[in-house]
């Protein structure tokens, strides 16, 4: 305990700087060890090459942690700001990509950790202090998948604001809605595209149901016991800005969890798994609009590719890309659970293996929802200020579809209905005119009046504004229904939400 | 439209009830079908054997959507009360086990439509009106699983207090806190314990947020397009407790995704893998801690079984058979997400199999939360008041073990520290001393303070107490740490938490 | 040892009958258990309500092992012959339905066993002399497996005759050959529809390889470590038909591997997945078929299904379904995986749990391939030998279809290599042609041959035969391609092979 | 068809070469394409950062392809010299590191063309002519993976040879089985690793099997219809090794089947989840082992790893980071079904996420065979021929834990049935005698042949014997049971099976 000073570790500065163990680590751990790592070995076990990602949050971190120990006098004045200079320099050296990252030295940690020894002499060796690898590597991931929800929450606010762009232009355009992809009524393009823009927003609000418990810090719970310095780990959380919406605190209240825990992760994984399985429905659909049977849409030709033997082809690889990469992000997901089910406490080395798919996951995402604002909404031209090159909505084949397959059948039964007939007998009655109708090879709108009434006595001639397609559509106008009123409606509610 | 009167549809109460077309469904679909259904195709399409435990909230959402279609008059008030006494009448045949749930009749949905039918008539008929089984069924599950949510909130505090209350008494029992199963540091079992406790609570707050999302009504989106009818989608809503926290209406804001979207399913079997992965990491503990090379402690008789041929077995069947079914949560979650993957807008048969995986998810949970509660912390005795038959804490055999594996070694890096060494050249230092104990087979503790001071002069007395258990244990207070005071303040915090 | 006698267990016929423990195993497991279980950890860790279905299994097991222990004097004859008479009025007692199944006794074979003992007294006590519930299930699952998958394996002949069956009556229909869902060459629909008679063919010769791994005999093997019984396992493995081609028994040859070796379940589970995955793709494109949009084929009635509102509803549940469980059988196969990935030896409760995903999985793939081989094929009429109502090509709307997408531009650029160009100069050519056909909104067939002269002075009048889909399908005719000649050629050895 | 000469594609030697379209592939497409794609759209669909390691395969392909080409007078023979030429110096360069990878140029395939047409001109872009991608890319991945798997059969061959070498020295090293982790019966640790080398040997079986289904060519098929060029195909197979047992080629036979097949990598997937669970299983034990209650082994300090904060620790990381790993490879599968689970045919773009998991998979499995291999039977030392450094066995620890837990009890009940008591009834007997010696704290073994003969009169001294750990162990001799006669049968087997 710190005697004579006001501070608990005297810095020791008069005496000799002391050797850099790290600096001879891959020769042995530590005494203990007696032979070092092969190589093998330590490819296997190092996670330096793809770990350097953390550089940031493990500098911020650092900084945090080490104004807090001199803060709270475990350290002194002088060696946190040798600290401080040390880790700018750092950050200097990696941004200019002149740091020299070391597989030997196994980690983001320990390589940063080593260089600033080397940078600032035994004030490095102090910021271990009341700090383990397990709490040090929690902190890290969660500070850098925090900004990385954030930058997640805006690309997917870009797409939602793209979809809710090109709905604007195409309320009035009519496309056969499917169920089981047979032609069931006729719906708005625009009601079509919004309802991935619910998808994207039930999206973005799991994000920031995952980025609430993210954002927890786990500092200070050292190797899996806590420390027995006096740290003040809430001051290290309102540091690195872990706090709730009242400024709060965020602290991780067990040092066993903390340092075990990766729910977050799997969360995570979850939530962009849905993303991507939204992207993947959405990816079928623009497939199959762009398949010449449909040919409801275009996409542009950047976003495709030709073939190395078929002149004439012209694919939509983006689309078909993101199908895929949705089973890359689902077998992401299933990595980091079974990873996780079987693991007593506290921190195993199993859990390293969180890091590569957790990556993965977030690359995966960030570039396909950017690829997809894109290629729905346009790109941007700075000069004009307008947008171009997203999709092309082809009106005239949609509607010739939805001509199709007796698209308005549900609303001449509904028109029985408002005579009268009971639901089940007026949808049995439809079913006969429908017969009927295919048997003529025509259409319930082509169908005399004579031949309708024979169905029921009740049907007049006011039915053929019922059977029209745009007497369909409008006629949908409850909450959430396709009719252009309430499409516009809802069009309004986005663009105030997404601003 | 209406004309002459002031309801819709004016129930032509006149007329001769017509046929009960559901009645003969099994011979055709409707007019449009040629031949009938194999009985094969039968069971493989028909969900009624499954999906009848959806009858409560099918009654519920049908009661809810006739009072709102009568408020609107698009029933008549006769047809209304009718519905209502059939529906009574069902509620009664149901929970008597005289309800005759037929195959032929697909589902749970027509099931009852064509009972209601068979009792009341043509208002039975009219139920229907302004919806399809596409919202009925997406209302039902919501609604059920709002209710099965609830349950297993309340069962995951059970377990919580349980674990609480287990730490309660054991707060100062000793064990070897591990990291890579390899003695790491002493901590408090009930510490050890109350990082359980902190998952079933995230847990429980993840349940919450996948609650809030379920929460949200469909019902009069109908088949994909929303409807002709007036419906009032937000008094529904209301009459079913789809409100948030103001009391507003929470209504699905687009028909196609309305019917179409599993995402609330999906996000409940990831929140249900998280209890389970949890489950299953102390599940692997507790079978760790009964294992005879460990022997921590026992579970009750009751949640283990012997062997056919061993007549020594006592087995922990209870957390092994738990770990097993986790594998069986997690590939429902496989199954839910591959399942949704690729299917375009709106809805598909292949969402069908969605409520099977869910279904057997609930189930498990609920199950293995309700054994694990009882399992720890014992069954209550109505009599006295009193719980018992809970785990049994073997204290002596955990100490012991603590003593095992240089678990203070840290504590006297950090003295060293203390004493002004880099926290780097303390750990170096230790490392000798652990060494040179092993050579003796002894502890670091039992080591003279002569050979201590051999690796570092600054070692006094004062150390032996830095290197007992109880020394490091108290040692570690900071806020998460393992010092019993943190700890009584960790068990206060949950109980007031917990209620 | 045995002395005066030859054989080693006298069988005490003298003495009275012992108790029959297992009928009280309700109230403790034995001596050693203090309380009974509760209801809801009997629920929780009984079988017996889904493992019954291996009863016919179980008893072929025991009395192959009855029969060995007899003829190796480890039991009497008298013994034997009471435990055949007590097998027989079990097994007539099951299939009688008179079985009365106790959930008390957990599992099949303490059923049956219990049983056995009440009907036939202490030779049921000896039955188990000499094996473990352990290898016992190893051994009922195994043989149980075996016969599901030669069930399968006629499934899928049965399937893939249906395929071929329909391929030889389209022959000579043409169909757009798509990539990317674009439309690529002109193939015959005989050559797609004998593509996953590939698939199919493959997934036979999986099961095939599986059930070589199943077919090997885990009795004798005891709880885990083997039995000091002198039995004679080979034995066992040929009553039982666990042999090789040459007749030699397949035994395991290591004790703990065969009690807890489950790779035989994943295997298969990942065999079914990918038949399942067979299936969903085929599901695909027979949903996309009968899409309006496309209308290539129709399926008959009773595989599809109405809609509950819209009248003119005919839906192609049973390959959406089927799409959907193909979800649900990965589904078992991941949770099979994560059930075993963390377990030591030897024997687990957590296998337990293997059980229902097997059991599923194998009611699924059977279920899911004989509706297949119908819908395709149609089913016989046992009067006129005939099949009827598999699916309806309709030879039209695919050839129009073909013509959309320039599907014979391959087939210039190679008539131009023909003529001397590099291929990948020819392939640059055609693209020029095909975007001037482009803009005038014909096909390359439409363009005067003095406009396709403009693309290369080459061309000449004969490019119009190879402009045809006719002539691009006819020219595809090395091995593998889709020219009739070479399409019957396959149909031929498919029927060859297929019997 | 070639008319004045004996070949059909005259080569053009005396045109100017045409330009190299590939060069500016980065601009477009081809003629069709109307802007170049964005450099994130490229990074987004591009292969050649990850799929490069195909290039020895596509290079071997294409050379076979060529020489078959130029045998059927398809091209020239000095077009067939000149890319003989050209690919021998592109190995070259490859081989020297002096290959430049182009984004641009999407894939390997199109980077070696490209390079091959600058270096040979129009002989290299004849080399295409009667292959398309689709074909290209499925020849090279198998051919690839042929000798992965070739690589790997090589790896589990050493992995079971270390298992066996360590079984050799430890037949009579004495292990407490265990089931549910509570022992259960003595073992030999030899016996307790030959069980891996049964799981190792059957997943080199299931290898085998997944070979020849990987060993069939699909070169021929072209885009997805086969070509209009008179191929051999058989001769390509041929010059690849894609030929069965009688030499006889192995052909794809449908070429929609032949493109869009990757059955193969799911399937190899699902073999690699299978060893990655067995070294899952095998770490979980070596984990325990090493734990400090156990200390049953110690493996060389070069797999393990020390603290950054606790100075004692050593910690398994090798075994725990394969566990992490296992759940890797069972991501990857599950990424590999979804991906192709909802595919139409024939090739889609999303068949191009197939390639990472699957190169992921097979160094995963490379890696960790390796590493295994050397972890438990040591290293080579190149001059003495001895292998150091596996594991270490402590032969105390494991008996006296064997010692712990009435491992022998079967063994009581067994020497009672042989006096002449029904299993059952012995079985219950023994639980007593357990109980007694439990409240005894002592082993049966050390109970009073008195007390004991309370339990049973015929029970004699001759007790003892049964009741060892040797006498249990000894016992147990019939085949594949883990008495060590029969280890050492077994030991022998398995090394004239490895060689």
């Amino acid at each position: 305990m710190p005697t004579s000073q006001d501070q608990i570790a005297p810095a020791g500065s008069d005496s000799a700087p002391s050797a850099n163990q790290l600096d001879t680590k891959a020769q042995a751990w530590s005494a203990l060890f007696s032979e070092p790592m092969s190589d093998l070995v330590k490819r296997y076990t190092a996670s330096v090459f793809f770990d350097q990602r953390l550089w940031r949050a493990d500098i911020e971190g650092s900084l945090a942690h080490a104004e807090m120990l001199a803060a709270q006098n475990i350290i002194g004045a002088a060696d946190h700001a040798d600290i401080v200079r040390g880790m700018v320099a750092i950050r200097a050296e990696i941004e200019a990509g002149q740091f020299e990252w070391k597989l030997d030295l196994e980690d983001v940690h320990l390589n940063i950790e080593a260089r600033l020894t080397q940078l600032v002499g035994d004030a490095g060796k102090r910021l271990h202090t009341g700090r383990s690898r397990n709490d040090q590597v929690a902190t890290d991931v969660r500070l850098w998948l925090r900004g990385e929800i954030d930058m997640i929450a805006a690309l997917l606010a870009d797409l939602q604001r793209a979809l809710v762009e090109v709905a604007g232009r195409n309320v009035e355009v009519i496309l056969p809605g499917f169920t089981h992809l047979q032609v069931a009524q006729p719906v708005s393009f625009a009601h079509h595209l919004l309802a991935y823009v619910e998808m994207f927003a039930r999206d973005a609000e799991r994000m920031q149901d995952v980025r609430r418990r993210v954002n927890v810090l786990p500092l200070g719970s050292a190797a899996l016991a806590g420390t027995t310095y006096p740290l003040d780990r809430e001051r290290v959380a309102r540091t690195l800005g872990m706090v709730d919406e009242s400024g709060a605190a965020r602290v991780c209240q067990n040092s066993l969890d903390a340092v075990s825990d990766r729910d977050f992760a799997i969360e995570f994984a979850a939530a962009a798994s849905l993303v991507m399985v939204h992207i993947s429905r959405l990816s079928e659909e623009l497939v199959l609009w762009m398949s010449q049977n449909f040919a409801f849409i275009r996409i542009a030709d950047r976003f495709t590719t030709g073939s190395s033997i078929m002149p004439q082809k012209k694919n939509p690889d983006v689309p078909e890309l993101a199908r895929g990469k949705a089973g890359r992000v689902v077998g992401h997901l299933m990595a980091l659970i079974t990873l996780m089910k079987g693991q007593p406490l506290a921190y195993n080395k199993d859990n390293q293996e969180d890091k590569e798919p957790l990556f993965d996951t977030v690359d995966t995402l960030k570039d396909t929802l950017r690829i997809f604002a894109e290629m729905i909404g346009g790109q941007l031209d700075a000069a004009t200020g307008e947008k171009s090159g997203g999709i092309t909505v082809n009106a005239q084949p949609m509607e010739d579809a939805a001509r199709k397959g007796y698209a308005t059948a549900t609303d001449l039964a509904d028109y029985l209905v408002k005579k009268g007939l009971p639901f089940r007998d007026a949808h049995e009655t439809v079913a006969h005119a429908v017969k009927a109708a295919q048997s003529h090879g025509c259409d319930l709108s082509e169908l005399p009046l004579s031949v309708l009434q024979g169905f029921h006595p009740q049907i007049d001639k006011d039915v053929y504004g019922v059977l029209s397609l745009r007497g369909s559509l409008d006629a949908r106008s409850t909450l959430g229904g396709t009719a252009p009123a309430q499409v516009r409606m809802q069009i309004a509610r986005h663009q105030a939400r997404l601003g």
